[in-house]
C-alpha cells in the first residue's frame, strides 16, 4: 500500500474509534485547533488536552506521582477557587499534590516534512518543548508540549502542610497560567492557520471535499449542543512545502547549560 | 560538501569551542553520558544539565518566570537542605520559586534514524518528553527531557508564603527526584551503551582512532583534577543501523487525554 493510502486508513481508524480518554471528549479550548488539524489531508490529532488544573492523591511512588495509581480529586480546565481546593483536600488521605497542566497535544503527520512544518509553528507559539518522534513504519507523530506547569506538594499522609492562604496565592498563579495557556493556543491556532494558508497558495489546488464525520464518543461525558464538536471536518489539499524550524532558532543549539526551550 | 563531511565540520566547531554556560563545564553526573555521546561519530551534544534544584527569585511575568531575568538564589546539582534555602530565601525580594528539574540533554545527529535509536534509548530510560527536531538543512536534533519536576512558588514580594516545616518536607520531595533522576541517567547511559555495542556488531568494523580532547573550558567555574572532565574521548565507529521506537510505545498513540508521557 503506497504512503498516502497507509496514512488515510490510519486517520480513518484513528477518528471513527471511540474516544477514551476519562473525560470523553475533546476539551473546549482545543476543539478549533483539533477541526482544523482534523480537517487537513496531512494531519490528524491522536491525544489532546488543552491544560488543566489538578489534585491528585496518591503515595508518591519515591519521586513521581503515577496518575494512574492516584486518586483524581479534582481536574478543571477552567480557573479554580481556594474553595473547590479545600473541599477536594478533605477527601486527601495521601500526598496530595496540586499540578498546573498546560496543553499537550498529539498529532500524527503523513510526513517528516508535515511535521516540521506543525512543529515549527508550535514552538513559535510558545510551546517550547514539543518534538516530532518518528516509529518504526515510519509513522511520524509531533507531541506539542510547554514548559510553564506547576507542580506543588500541599499534604503529607493527609495532612495539609500549608494555609488556606497560601492554596489562595498557589491557585491565582495556576489561573494566571491557565489564562496564558490559553492565548498560546489561539496563537497556535492563528499561526497554524496562517501557515497552512501560505502553504495552499504555493501549491496546485486540487478539488476538494468537504464532509463531517459523525460525533462517535459514545463515553462522553457532557454532550453539548454544538456541531464543532464533531469529531472533524474534512477539506483535502495538497501541500508540498513544509516549513522547517530556522535553525538560528533550534532549541538547544549552542554549548549552554540553559537552552532556551527548557 | 556531503553529508558526513558536512556533519564532522559542525562536530569539531562545536566541540571545539567555550563552554557558555553560567557554570562553564559538564555536570559531573552527566560527563559520562557526554563523553559517551561525543565518542561516537554520529553525535554530538550542544548543552547537557544532570537536574537541578534551584531557587529563583523575580516578577513572575504574568505566567512565567522568565529565567534570564530572574536572580538565581540557589543552584544545586546535589541534595539540599532546609538551611540552604532559608539562607539564600533571606535575599529574596520578590516573587521567589523552587523548582526542581532533571536532565536535560540535547544531541546532534548525523541523520534521522540516529536521533530514533537515541529516542529510543531516551524513553525507554524514563526520559517520556524526549523529542526530534529537524531544521533547515537536515540538522538533526534529540532533546532528552522528562516530566517529573517540581515548581512551586514559596513567596510574593519578598513575603514568605510557607513554613519551614514545609520547605524541609518540599525539599525531601526535591531530593527523592534528583535520586530518581540520576537513576535514570545511569539507565540511560546502559541502555545506550548495550545499543550502540549491538549495532556495532552487526556492522563492519572501521579502523578506531583514539585521542583525547582538549578540556576548552576557559569559563570552568570549578577546575577539577579530573581527566574524565574532558571534552570528549573519540572513538570512531561507523553504524548503519537505527534502532527505532516500537509504535506500540509511541507517546500519544491512542485517543486518550492522559498519553503516557504526559
Amino acid at each position: 500500500m503506497d504512503r498516502n493510502a497507509e496514512f488515510r486508513r490510519w486517520k480513518a481508524q484513528c477518528l471513527t474509534k471511540a474516544d477514551l480518554s476519562r473525560k470523553g471528549s475533546v476539551d473546549e479550548d482545543v476543539v478549533g485547533l483539533v477541526q482544523l488539524l482534523n480537517g487537513r489531508e496531512q494531519f490528524f490529532t491522536t491525544s489532546s488536552c488543552a491544560g488543566r488544573i489538578i489534585l491528585l492523591d496518591g503515595g508518591i511512588n519515591g519521586f513521581e506521582v503515577q496518575k494512574q495509581n492516584c486518586c483524581w480529586l479534582l481536574v478543571t480546565h477552567k480557573p479554580c477557587v481556594k474553595d473547590d481546593v479545600m473541599v477536594a483536600l478533605k477527601k486527601a488521605d495521601g500526598d496530595a499534590i496540586l499540578k498546573f497542566e498546560p496543553l499537550v497535544l498529539h498529532v500524527q503527520c503523513r510526513q517528516l516534512q508535515d511535521a516540521q512544518l506543525l512543529h515549527s509553528v508550535a514552538m513559535d507559539s510558545g510551546f517550547r518543548n514539543s518534538g516530532i518522534t518518528v516509529g518504526k513504519r515510519g509513522k511520524t507523530m509531533l507531541a506539542v508540549r510547554s514548559t510553564h506547569g506547576l507542580e506543588v506538594p500541599l499534604s503529607q499522609k493527609g495532612k495539609l502542610m500549608v494555609t488556606e492562604e497560601y492554596i489562595d496565592f498557589l491557585l491565582k498563579i495556576a489561573n494566571q497560567k491557565m489564562e496564558e495557556n490559553k492565548k498560546r493556543i489561539e496563537r497556535f491556532y492563528n499561526c497554524l492557520q496562517h501557515a497552512l494558508e501560505k502553504e495552499s497558495v504555493t501549491t496546485d489546488s486540487q478539488p476538494k471535499e468537504k464532509f463531517r464525520a459523525k460525533n462517535n464518543s459514545p463515553h462522553t461525558h457532557k454532550k453539548k449542543r454544538n456541531p464543532e464538536k464533531a469529531r472533524g471536518k474534512y477539506i483535502t489539499e495538497e501541500n508540498d512545502k513544509g516549513l522547517e524550524n530556522d535553525d538560528n532558532d533550534d532549541p538547544g543549539i549552542g554549548a549552554t547549560i540553559f537552552p532556551e526551550d527548557y
